[in-house]
């Protein structure tokens, strides 16, 4: 089960912490894209290359010391087909690396439109008899806004193909409440899409005690986490917001169960442009990386044992 | 802007069509499908270079009768970089023949993931100065989960490139109550989207008296169309779920306005796949999709005209 597989990981590597790959050419250190924009010009090529990359550096540089990574397909899609070329190169370079890997990709549809979903990013898809790989990672983020079938159409794949998906349930924007946290006879909608995710989760429960049906929840929302964690005591928590957007270690700790379990943190630009921040520098852009991976791992780790939750 | 220009092509062509783009190889006519195999085996090149064959061939046979047509990306996306090229090719082609492209993304994020995106479907990426197309179209289906934030990252794209959006509202399929019908505080969750749609829509005003930022609601819902007709009178409805799905012409009467505008109603199924249906040949495949759209053009004319919603 992909659920198994991930919480083997994190106790492998004695870290929740979750790299999130959202590069943009504009913080791509000089050193690196310069090389492609002499050899290709201002291309999308170029940036795609600069890209891959740079992504090729995070990865080697926190492999061992986090249990997924997860980049934001905006953020390729928006290079156009190098830049989706880069996504899929990414994703293959971190899978072979042991690491798991998240699309947050954020689809949600029904049908026939939602195999297609999974048949590119969890799956294969099959041509006359043929199948073939495309964008496959180990899991993916997914909107429930149309409904519980956009989820139910994840389940066979979810099962046979061994992945897992991470449903949006409480997002870490300033602008979440506004559909979110209505309240609908005494419950909010996270709420109710937590139920929904608490029992579809059933029919992917792995050995570890956890389902391979996720949910998003943000880490600057700690009030709303507690109330969640109660709801999908056996659903892993997705936890974008760390770092950047204002979450800390203090913050996500009720994201956790008793067993320190339960959630992968995640951090974006945190990490991965930490060579911008004071006392790194942009040729070792790597090292700042894996130095503030390992901060992280240590300070949810630290808040873990103050809380009696130890994991490892 | 451009609802000026999709309701300038309504007008012209007399046809509120959407004709959706949504191939997958199986249904293919063998004719079409089989060149490709036998030149380059049973590959996603192969399946992706007959799809784009057979898109052009539906738009060469439609790009007259109706304003717009509808490319789903997921049944791209599962052929991968090749499936998504066959998508740009389609979405170009289609705006070459003088067609309004609306790509059924549903994407929805914020900041600047939302921003990428944007850059992605409705603009350009700029890379040091340089700016380059991707998969631009002239408009995308958004899904509004996360938030207003995740409509207003759009709105400055909108203003500035001359482009659209269509909010997700009230989807299509059977289980879209599941969210989106649950009351709060005596408004339903699509009305409460359906008042952000309209409130936001305001700042993308075209003379047609039409906003840029549309609604998606479902041919399947005619009840809550009535009332979401009222609740944004101003907002083009993009309106799935004809056909194939069980909406009829009566069923969408009620998306339109008095004025006989508002709505354009999308088949897919239906009108891409006619040739299987009985008195049509799998050889003039493009004869047959064009018949069953005059067919639904000429359908939908006729119960507006006799419910006094004549436009042209």
């Amino acid at each position: 089960m992909f659920i198994d597989r991930l919480v083997k990981k994190i106790k492998e590597k004695k870290s929740n912490v979750v790299v999130g790959l959202d590069p943009r050419i504009e913080s791509i250190p000089k050193c690196v894209k310069d090389k492609y924009f002499k050899e290709y010009g201002k291309t999308l090529k170029a940036a795609s290359e600069a890209i891959l990359e740079f992504n090729k550096e995070m990865i080697d540089n926190v492999y061992d010391i986090v249990p997924a990574v997860k980049p934001q397909i905006a953020f390729y899609e928006q290079y156009g087909l190098e830049g989706l070329k880069a996504y899929r190169k990414t994703c293959e370079y971190a899978r072979e690396k042991g690491l798991i890997v998240i699309g947050d990709i954020k689809r949600g549809d029904i049908g026939s439109t939602a195999k297609a979903y999974a048949n590119a990013h969890l799956g294969n898809v099959n041509i006359e008899g043929i199948t073939h790989e495309t964008f496959s990672v180990d899991s993916i983020t997914v909107n429930p806004y149309m409904g519980g079938d956009t989820l139910e159409s994840f389940i066979k794949e979810i099962q046979e193909k061994d992945k897992g998906i991470f449903v949006l349930v409480k997002t870490s924007n300033k602008g979440s409440g506004q559909l979110q946290d209505l309240e609908v006879a005494g419950k909010k909608i996270y709420e109710v899409v937590a139920e929904l995710v608490d029992e579809l989760g059933q029919e992917t429960l792995g050995q570890c005690g956890y389902t391979s049906i996720g949910a998003v929840v943000g880490a600057t929302y700690p009030e709303q986490s507690k109330v969640l964690r109660k709801k999908m005591p056996k659903t892993y928590f997705l936890v974008p917001g760390y770092g950047a957007q204002g979450g800390t270690a203090e913050n996500i700790i009720h994201s956790f169960n008793e067993d320190g379990l339960g959630a992968v943190i995640n951090s974006s630009r945190g990490i991965i442009f930490a060579y911008k921040k004071d006392g790194y520098s942009e040729e070792k852009y790597g090292e700042a990386a894996r130095t503030e991976a390992v901060k992280m791992r240590d300070a949810i780790n630290k808040a873990l044992e103050l809380n009696n939750k130890c994991y490892y």
